[in-house]
């Protein structure tokens, strides 16, 4: 095979308690991305027109070129890249991940899938690294694997996959700027030991919650006191979102990643519609622009098309 | 029904990383409870001859005599309440919540089983209150409900259980005064959030590694950032038991609640067996006195005999 295309799919990390260990797949949106094998023994890209095409082509500012480049040093031929984004840039949904892990897997599948599994992730780490000074596995993981992840550990990728039901996930991204750095520069760097035992008391919950499919676990549970009092400041109108989320039966609804997107996951596809309606007429009123995505949990990572 | 006769048993809080929201219940050792009802409107209790006959008999001051004292206010007789202590006192072991969740189980029994779960739990955390200003239910959640517990929120006290294999737990207990204030006390009142991540990561893997029963997950997860690097400085010779424990094959080992008894949980009783005679050795050469006891998981809480 000279040539493969496929969908790298966007991700929701943290999913509320779980900060730095959580993270779900999604089926939509996506970044679409082909790699040609070349006869030159270099790495060249190409960014196809989109909505969020304003992202670097060269590949050492890339987080595709850049895993592209570190497993073309070994080869002797290289490989052309058209990436067209589909995700958002800095929305929270995973989307320098997804060009990474896309990258990484769709060249994986020209080599004969000589890559283990924690290879592929260690070279997507190596792209999130241009996004993110100190960057985390809570997107590229689930990005690559599908379904839900938790990282245990990050340093050793200690990543395990948790069985979900496959639920309706509503997404509501509002045209608000928040930087990656910033949203983690404004996180506390010390937290008190009662409130981490509640935040662990959740995760633990949240996560059997969602293994064992107990829906009213998993609305009690998806409950953060550290990361989403800070960060919901700003995120014009997040209170009202989630709020009528859960009123409309969400659930659970949070902040997706660093935001500003806000995840709700739902039992059925009308609620999840429902909560996007409300949410697009709500930012409209106050004059900020939105996107929504209606996806399921994606559990096989990316696609090939 | 106007007498009955229990065994409460032991508890292990905590299981290494899930500090103050895990707990396992315990065949090994347990207290013997008798309660008859008795015509006078009052609460007496009577302490049996034993090891750990050393505690207080007004009901006032004994833990299972506080919530006895509570259910009784409501009822037009008494109950006589005869406790032979079979937990160590002060041993880390739930001894005050096994007497105290004792005494309610077996009133509930003779009160054709009229008390909630909740509200039994509401009445033994009352109890409990006799041994520490600030009582967690970690160790009285898994004595009433059984099996594994985790306190999702100690407040509105959301108990899940959660499915465990049954392994077989081996504790050795040193005769080391560790108080429960004094080993609380020590403790950080604050944590780096990046260490609080790491503790999060470990508590999620570890419920589900429990609860899918996988050996290697549970191994690499039962690793505590927070209590044990602590608390194990007031138990003399805890890293040799520790290691000892895990090179014999247990497949994990930490500080059964504040301490000083010592657990590993191990797949075979030969292995819990080998770590039993190692640690009773080691104590010896020390010449500190050390009670081993080697239990399984006990799946439904107290029994009737």
């Amino acid at each position: 095979m000279d040539r493969i295309k496929i969908h790298a799919p966007a991700t929701v990390a943290n999913l509320s308690c779980g900060f730095d260990v959580l993270g779900l797949c999604l089926n939509h949106p996506y970044d679409e991305i082909e790699v040609s094998k070349i006869l030159e023994r270099k790495v060249t890209l190409e960014i196809l027109e989109s909505p969020y095409s304003n992202i670097p082509d060269n590949p050492n500012d890339n987080t595709g070129g850049v895993p592209a480049q570190l497993i073309q040093k070994d080869l002797d031929f290289g490989f052309h890249i058209k990436i067209k984004k589909g995700i958002p840039l800095c929305g929270g949904l995973g989307s320098s991940a997804a060009t990474s892990v896309g990258v990484v897997y769709a060249i994986n599948c020209l080599l004969d899938s000589k890559l283990s599994q924690k290879q592929m992730l260690e070279y997507a780490l190596e792209g999130e690294k241009i996004s993110a000074s100190n960057p985390h596995a809570d997107n590229i993981a689930p990005c690559l694997l599908g379904g839900l992840t938790l990282i245990r550990d990050t340093k050793s990728l200690d990543v395990i996959n948790i069985p979900v039901e496959n639920y309706y996930v509503a997404l509501i991204h509002p045209h608000i700027e928040i930087k990656t750095e910033q949203a983690r520069n404004i996180l506390p760097k010390n937290v008190k030991l009662d409130i981490a035992i509640k935040q662990w008391g959740n995760v633990g919950a949240l996560i059997f919650g969602l293994s064992s499919n107990n829906k009213e676990l998993i609305k009690r549970s998806m409950e953060d006191f550290i990361v989403e009092p800070v960060r919901s400041n700003l995120i014009e109108g997040f209170y009202t979102i989630k709020n009528n989320a859960i009123k409309l039966g969400s659930i659970g609804s949070g902040i997706s990643g660093s935001g500003p997107t806000i995840f709700a996951i739902c039992e059925s596809k009308i609620i999840a519609t429902e909560i996007l309606e409300f949410s697009n007429s709500y930012y409209k009123s106050l004059n900020i622009g939105c996107d929504v995505f209606l996806s399921k949990i994606n559990d096989s990572g990316p696609i090939i098309v």
